[in-house]
């Protein structure tokens, strides 16, 4: 068989050249029967001890996990657990059966679109990518009631490269607890599903979204996983095995020099200091973004508290999580922000359909909306605050009223817990600025809040009016684009001018390609995945902020985006040839 | 029975007292029946006759409308008789009837059903309002399957108060050949309604969306209908009465008043000459727009040419349609915009499913994906261009590059033509400025069109991160928002400095409480509502440029919505006190 190149996405550098490990997560087939009224008991009966079956042997698997790598990754198991007694699935699926008379099975595949498609509407990618873990809880039940042994999948052996349709977290878990495997590649998923964020937090290469691969695979059949780009090269010839293995020769060689540097501080030559901090979302990331050089947390996301389970988070178990990662990080800063979810209520709840989710009620618009949801976070936040250096934001603030309400609301919980003898810091406030009217109008709030972070991925959707995840207009998507660069220009000379650090959290922040850009703009602070600190770190300290400055000024004096990014190129390109070499191509072909 | 009042939209002004007509459109029940393989096909051709005689009775209609009304008002029935043959229907109806064996009846309400969820993800409020058309298209053919006398409507008397769950555009027709009926109000609907453009195009008074009346309304019950304010009273007492007849001698004098200025200029009292144009869609909406003194139309929509059919508008069809709009008004201009159409293909016919349908492949991007669909209507408007005073204009342009394309598109149309022997005229070439991007880059953009203009609904949606038809954000669509302020004055410097008018076809060019802000920050054409442009009219007349200057400076000096509107509110009460007193709280009330 010749050798068979595939694209996907780049999920977690490095490259690998290895051996396949298909792990076969074969779609259940879920028989389809109607049923007669009189067998409608019998069916629920069976689906009652379908749900029973699973959550035993889920029990099993978390107390597995539990042993061998600790307590902390057993979140995502007891958030299955936690389905298998949601509303949306048992009582729908029991309707089902009793209404439309069909047998379980197909009342459970049933259910289980029907969650799906609400996630669907949600806007976060987030929670796009959690509907791996519904149907993951759905084929369980499905095994369960066919009577498919609920296989516990073969370990595989040291250095082997994944290959999955789709892995879901629990099987990620399983996959990685005993020996290291040297590579993740999925048919599916995206740099935000979970295998990619396991893999970015365990260093180890991944590329998904490469279409049909899983298909193709077989046990021990030579694969090369190029992380860095989004390849993968099935069954490769021996010369591509030889020009891939000298390739990691030459990024191992680049990783190690990058992190010979990744402790130092992020000063340019000329004697700009700038903060690197990572995006994360678990406590897991914290170990990996400290190795490759983060000085703090600049994203905190926290939605994950509220996803995969019927009631809400109570303000111990937000305080909790707070003070951990805190704690955990402590004296470095944590930028935490408060949960940006949309709709009536939590995703696995019935929630409104809104026809442009990203416009709709969400982040802060939606906290201001339901007091006791915002205020049982905040007065977490308040409470972990003591544990270490907080910092809050409020993400989607389109002007002062949101701003100064959601710091009345901020205000109010402290005092609350001052009455309750409760001691708390007061943490820097900032916003997001993700909105055009935030940017445009970013002298007057920043004359209200301590901070800017500018979001760079929701800001260039809305101002270019494109919704990324659609294909059709992705080639819209241009950091580059003169009205992104005037609008960011913009937000950083009101955040000089009033004396508040501004920061970077979108994508853009962590692209080599644009760090004299951004040098240049005169951003302080800059907030990305862990693996991009060490190379973003090399830039700064070998790029001047004057050149940087003059750089910006002949961009602004261009007009379309490809004369504005061949510019960029071309002298990224000049100042830092050996950096760049292997740099991939930027976003635009991301 | 006491009086009852209800707020719905104010869809066409004018103050109506007068009497009952309900127009009984009772929601039809398809009766749900599984049927037997072999009944089947008996069930098929059940179908195919309920079509057949929908179609026959639609033609007798369209023949009726024919003869009273002239042949311009066939359209909509013509669309409905597409709409019996689309395959969306009618494949969809009997592939139901085969693989899901169910009767007739619901396998028509399932294919309607799903007809109308495609509907509904289009982006567009005009879209949305087609769903109307197909409901009464698959009403018509239920009742044919029921055997429910498919009854033409007893006329309504002159001077009876429609009151309607919603109108069909037919039932619009049928109800108004004979007699002049004095107002209309519907349960649903919204401004962009079918009901609200006939209504508006005939000059009669219409509140829709009320909610729940068409059910309490009896035929003969008294009943006021405030059109200006969409206020709705059902059986109002005595007093109530005398004071809405009051109210409305007002209104007409008022209206008699403002129609006596509306022929002249509208001239500021120091001197600036500001053009007034109209915002159509129908060839129908000339006559009232000219009478209430438009000198040209603003904004011609064209998406009504690619609705309710299952091909494309020919070349010849575009050419017609256009030729007939530009004689019609010529010499005075024409500003046709290319189609804003979203989605893979027209409306009924199959159609990819866009999360954020208003962050899609949209307008221009769609055009220039396109290429033919856009030559045909390009040609079709370079053709007609001879016939009168025409006015291109491009929806949806982020910056440059989309503007550089749509223009060589354009200028290969013509060459195409000048080839082919044809004659043509180069019209103005503008952009619509509705994405943050456009605003912000304008200087640049003004460098490479003829004209701008702002469309304030989409451009402060955008910029607000806001779907409008969200109810649950409207109330962040804000016109006065410091940074839709700020975007304005940008957009308008702009053209300025390059010397190219500067319109506004948005909602917000119509309400009279911005004229000065307008003015202040330099508009030069405002186009909107025929019924709008008096009262605009009279108070650009009365107004001066410079205090609009010296207003928009210090609403610049202001920071929240709420102070900037505040501040518009009392200048304008004060300058134009008369004026004023039956001004509608204005958008935010809206």
């Amino acid at each position: 068989m010749g050798s068979h190149t595939l694209m996907g996405l780049a999920a977690s550098p490095g490259i690998v050249v290895g051996r396949c490990w298909p792990v076969d997560r074969k779609r259940v087939r879920a028989p389809r029967r109607r049923v007669t009224v009189e067998e409608v008991p019998a069916e629920i009966a069976r689906f009652k001890a379908a749900l029973e079956a699973s959550d035993r042997q889920l029990a099993e698997v978390r107390e597995k996990v539990e042993q061998l790598e600790g307590a902390e990754h057993t979140a995502i198991i007891d958030t299955h657990r936690l389905m298998l007694k949601d509303e949306m699935l048992v009582d729908e699926a029991q309707r089902l059966i009793r209404e439309d008379q069909i047998n379980a099975e197909w009342a459970v595949k049933r259910a289980i679109r029907k969650i799906k498609a609400a996630f669907s509407e949600l806007a976060d990618d987030y929670f796009k990518e959690r509907r791996a873990d519904v149907e993951y809880v759905g084929e369980r039940i499905i095994k369960n009631l066919t009577g498919e042994a609920a296989e516990v999948p073969e370990p595989p052996p040291e250095g082997a490269v994944i290959v999955a349709r789709d892995l879901s977290p629990a099987d990620t878990a399983l996959l990685l607890h005993e020996r290291k495997v040297a590579a993740f590649v999925t048919d599916l998923g995206t740099k935000t599903s979970h295998t990619a964020i396991v893999a970015r937090a365990l260093d180890v290469p991944a590329v998904v979204g490469v279409g049909r691969l899983s298909a193709l695979a077989d046990r021990g059949d030579w694969i090369v996983v190029d992380g860095q780009r989004g390849v993968v090269v099935l069954n490769p010839s021996p010369g591509e095995r030889s020009d891939y293995e000298a390739a990691r020769e030459r990024w191992l060689t680049q990783e190690r020099e990058l992190m010979a540097t990744s402790q130092l501080p992020a000063t340019t030559t000329d004697g700009v200091r700038v903060e690197l901090d990572g995006n994360i979302e678990f406590a897991e990331e914290v170990k990996s973004l400290l190795a490759h050089g983060g000085e703090g947390v600049g994203l905190y996301r926290t939605e994950f508290l509220y996803m995969g389970r019927s009631d809400l988070p109570t303000e111990e178990e937000h305080y909790r999580t707070y003070r951990q990662i805190l704690e955990q990080l402590a004296p470095r800063p944590v930028t935490i922000r408060t949960f940006d979810l949309g709709g009536d209520k939590l995703p696995l709840g019935v929630r409104t359909h809104d026809d442009n989710p990203a416009l709709g009620l969400r982040a802060v618009r939606y906290c201001l909306r339901h007091p006791d949801m915002f205020r049982t976070q905040l007065r977490g936040m308040l409470r972990a605050s003591v544990h270490g250096h907080l910092r809050i934001m409020f993400p989607m603030v389109s002007g002062v009223n949101e701003l100064r309400a959601a710091k009345r609301f901020l205000g109010e919980a402290r005092e609350e817990l001052r009455r309750e003898g409760v001691e708390t810091r007061l943490p820097p406030v900032g916003i997001m600025v993700e909105l055009p009217s935030a940017a445009i109008i970013a002298d007057r709030l920043a004359r209200e809040c301590d901070f800017f972070s500018i979001g760079t991925n929701d800001l260039i959707q809305y101002t270019m009016a494109i919704d990324r995840q659609n294909k059709d207009v992705a080639y819209l998507y241009r950091p580059l684009h003169l009205a992104v660069l005037r609008t960011l220009k913009l937000v950083c000379d009101a955040g000089r001018q009033a004396g508040i650090p501004v920061s970077m959290c979108g994508e853009m922040a962590g692209e080599p390609l644009f760090v004299l850009v951004l040098l240049g703009l005169g951003m302080t602070e800059l907030s990305m995945n862990g693996g991009s600190i060490p190379l973003v770190k090399r830039i700064v300290r070998q790029a001047s902020a004057a050149d940087g400055q003059r750089l910006v000024g002949r961009l602004l004096e261009l007009t379309a985006a490809d004369e504005i990014e061949r510019e960029v190129r071309s002298e990224m390109g000049l100042r830092f040839p050996g950096l760049l070499d292997d740099m991939a191509v930027g976003p635009v072909a991301g």
